[in-house]
């Protein structure tokens, strides 16, 4: 512990290192149910790529583990301190370094939130368009792939990421990609980092393409009798190479609930919401071609808004389902699932997932981003509560267990972190040895967020 | 020499084996300058994953290199057998093995050609976007991240690949990614085996996205009094969110080659092929857009058709340049560079590689994807005349160095191969290490396409 404050040495001021319980405590957790508290030996706040490598080189000669973190708000463990150690909390590295409206892309550092960025880019007409329901940092949002409810136009984070700079454990500073459109000049390592989860370096600096603001947005909710009828209708929309933005779906249980934790009284029908966006003569267009799919899809129940108070309005019950369902499990904390199958299996999948949840018993919410195939089932969780934990395990397993056996993945955006592995591990077994010579490749005395990924 | 003869053993039919010299010498080039011929020692053509996993272990055991081959379409040399071993001609593992229209995906072995997919796609009203100009295998544009005129609107190979086979150096059989459209369950293989060129391993089945076929498509054709007026006119498009297909650029010289080779009286001016795709009603008032926004930019020539005949009439300049260029320079072979750059660099960078090829008094032509701020140089070489080769070598490491001296990459999409491989090194100096170490992981005795990359 004694050694910790030699850190000074390379973090020059006493207040951007901490080993304050309060600090402490809010470092030693996520958004998850994985083991409430873990708390790190020290938080260090670097300010620069500087600080980063002197931090990392420290900790790699004495053989001390760092977790990088960002906003908190993964969810599946990935910056919880397993081991102790440094905890490299990076929200000072806050800064957009460069906009180049002409060119689509930003440099900005790894502790930008996607909010911040988003209204730093709004004077030139443009967004950054991932959007994974909370506001996290964009180094956060490499480090698991993240997506949202924008990825069935825009893509997940790794579709966005022209480059990046990395501190590895050798305390070398790399940079990958570059600010260019395309390349093919050697190994995509730019891949390789999103999705790492801090366990093959430090993320410094993020070159992002960001997009043109879409002139015109239209919402539209429509509800269905069942949830199958709902997915239904997704694929059909699908097809159409229409000016979708997000197509969401949300059951009738977390109606419920946004209900009750709102005062509104949304009918209680499973629904989708669809967002287009594009040019208004475009998007007016569209809007016919899926009012009319939605109709042969048995949609019993439509409402359409374009200004923006009735729009968001509209989407209040998908962004504040999260909200809803914790406030329903009060003094719980929130546990999700993540698959994504194909679009074919999702009616069943969905199916599926309800007939688990009744065999348990348990209550939860059904919600997701349905134009990837990719959905949630979302419980409260007392992660004091073995058996309740362990309940929600089973759940869990035989939900992945069905995605797996149909073509599907157990991650569709959450990442692995500590919660996923075991099912990792069953998806991929094949890979799990090259993995683990990646991850000894690039971090041979494993203090990169030792216990993650593998 | 004799000891090859033991790979009957694996592929147990000797009309997929040859040692025929006609075999050996198609085998022994692409369409690249470097290296006109250097024979492998045997060709083989394996029908399964099997016969590619026994090739590549008999190859592991006795030290014999391995040169994956598809129709050797490949610019950098990439197919070229430069230690000589063994060619594995993959042509005949041509069987798409499954289309799923609902899921907007198929499977491929990798000697299937994009056209023969996008034939196979036709029924079902889809389509496979990326479009290297020529034909050429999909397990080569995956191993090259090839990507070519559509990219602008669909991305590079790259962001088409839900999921590979491959088989490994060890003789391993592995299966990165799956059939779903989003995952982040731990390191993406996907991303780092496509542009590994076959020095990592060989690709034997390849999960791809497809899409809707546009409903309509326009294409215009926007003559400019300069090449620079042409390519800023490219980034006013850009920013308005329009459903762009294609932006090509054509130098006027290029324009001379095509209207001498195909006998048309085409203006001899740099020219804009740009392409509209999607619902009629969008296409049409995009078009109003766009050729406004020509107008404001200085165009002085423009041409608009919709229907197919036309549409091919005006396209077939940007198609047949590389042909015409090649009519115009009897006897030689093709050299194209591959830079690309930030979009706002584009002019200058245009402007530049024009006035280099003026200082070496060299008639090249100059086109590209400047969509994505991706444009060739070309220009006819004779591979025997060590003074013209020498020449086109300066001028490519002229324009290579203004594009990384101002943010750009020395391959936006032909790869490494042989003839990049001093210019990656000076893009990526702190990557090489990292490039070896991967290299060494997967394929520790350096038989799987020696000396390409790395």
């Amino acid at each position: 512990m004694g050694e910790l404050k030699d850190l000074i040495k390379v973090i020059p001021d006493c207040t951007r290192m901490s080993t304050k319980q309060d600090d402490l405590l809010h470092h030693g957790k996520d958004k998850s149910s994985y083991h409430p508290v873990l708390t790190p030996d020290i938080v260090v706040f670097p300010i620069t790529t500087e600080e980063v490598k002197g931090v990392v080189v420290f900790a790699s000669e004495k053989g001390i583990p760092v977790t990088p973190f960002g906003l908190g708000t993964s969810v599946e463990g990935q910056v919880i301190p397993i081991l102790g150690g440094i905890s490299m909390d990076l929200s000072l590295m806050n800064k957009i370094l460069e906009i180049r409206p002409n060119d689509f892309f930003v440099k900005v550092q790894p502790g930008v939130t996607r909010n911040q960025l988003n209204q730093a880019l709004k004077p030139y007409n443009l967004f950054f368009p991932v959007d994974p329901a909370l506001d996290a940092t964009l180094g956060g949002m490499v480090a698991t792939n993240a997506s949202g409810t924008t990825a069935v136009r825009y893509g997940a984070m790794k579709d966005q990421i022209l480059g990046l700079e990395v501190v590895l454990a050798s305390g070398e500073v790399i940079r990958t990609g570059g600010a260019f459109l395309k390349s093919s000049a050697g190994y995509n390592l730019t891949g390789l980092f999103t999705g790492s989860e801090g366990t093959l370096g430090v993320i410094t600096e993020i070159i992002l393409k960001v997009y043109a603001l879409p002139e015109f947005t239209a919402t539209l909710t429509a509800g269905f009798e069942s949830l199958e009828a709902a997915s239904r209708a997704v694929a059909g929309m699908m097809q159409n190479g229409l000016a979708i933005g997000c197509v969401e779906i949300v059951d009738e249980r977390t109606i419920n609930a946004i209900n009750q934790y709102k005062k509104m009284d949304l009918p209680e029908i499973p629904q989708l919401f669809i967002e287009l966006v594009g040019k208004e003569y475009t998007v007016m267009n569209d809007l016919d071609v899926v009012k009319k799919e939605l109709e042969l899809q048995g949609c019993v129940h439509i409402e359409y808004a374009s200004d923006k108070e009735q729009r968001e309005r509209l989407w209040m019950a998908r962004h504040e389902a999260a909200m809803a369902i914790m406030a329903i499990n009060p003094g719980k904390r929130l546990m999700a699932t993540d698959v994504c199958v194909p679009l074919s299996v999702l009616p069943s999948a969905i199916q599926r997932t309800r007939e688990i949840m009744n065999e348990y018993g348990v209550a939860g919410a059904i919600m997701g981003h349905v134009g990837d195939g990719n959905f949630h089932a979302v419980f409260g969780v007392d992660p004091m509560n073995k058996d309740d934990l362990r309940k929600l395990q089973s759940i869990n397993g035989a939900i992945v267990d069905y995605a797996l056996s149909h073509e599907g993945t157990c991650s569709g955006e959450h990442g692995i972190g500590i919660g996923k592995i075991p099912f990792m591990h069953k998806q991929h077994e094949d890979l799990i040895a090259i993995f683990k010579s990646i991850k000894k490749m690039f971090d041979p005395n494993n203090i990169m967020n030792p216990g993650k990924i593998i």
